[in-house]
């Protein structure tokens, strides 16, 4: 029992983590789509900042034992890779 | 034994997020002492990202069920207070 809530917790916070960081995502890829304006400086800061905050949650379930350090950093730079991609295409255009 | 555990995670995650709030606060502090210069948007910006990413790590452990959604606003509205108290007496100086 006791085994299992500590998984159940670890997979909701991953879960968590993981939905955020699809919501960043998604978010610059509509602002892409609409704006096409990836060199806006606000764009940049809108950027910087959800992903500080992104990273401070990863943080925090790190410090609760809630996922591994690994993970959290997988999480991150999979999310900047993305990122990245998505960047790269919209210079394409 | 299950019960302990979960008033044990309530705590740890209270403690870590009020530890976060605390270093904010030590970090404005430290600003206003040594820049003087509130006025400066690089001051506001960092004090912004700084509050979204508290919150972010707040929000977090309140959809974990880690803390009451009350305790996180208290959290945070006790914070805001006390960086207007600290930017208050930097103007009057």
């Amino acid at each position: 029992m006791m085994q299992e809530t500590v998984i159940t917790n670890a997979n909701k916070a991953y879960a968590l983590l993981k939905a955020d960081a699809d919501k960043i995502l998604k978010l610059i890829q509509v602002q892409m789509d609409n704006l096409t304006m990836p060199q806006c400086p606000l764009y940049e800061e809108v950027l910087d900042t959800h992903m500080f905050g992104l990273s401070r949650e990863i943080d925090f379930a790190v410090r609760m034992d809630l996922i591994e350090v690994e993970e959290g950093k997988a999480l991150l730079d999979n999310l900047e890779k993305q990122l990245n991609l998505i960047h790269e295409k919209s210079q394409q255009r």
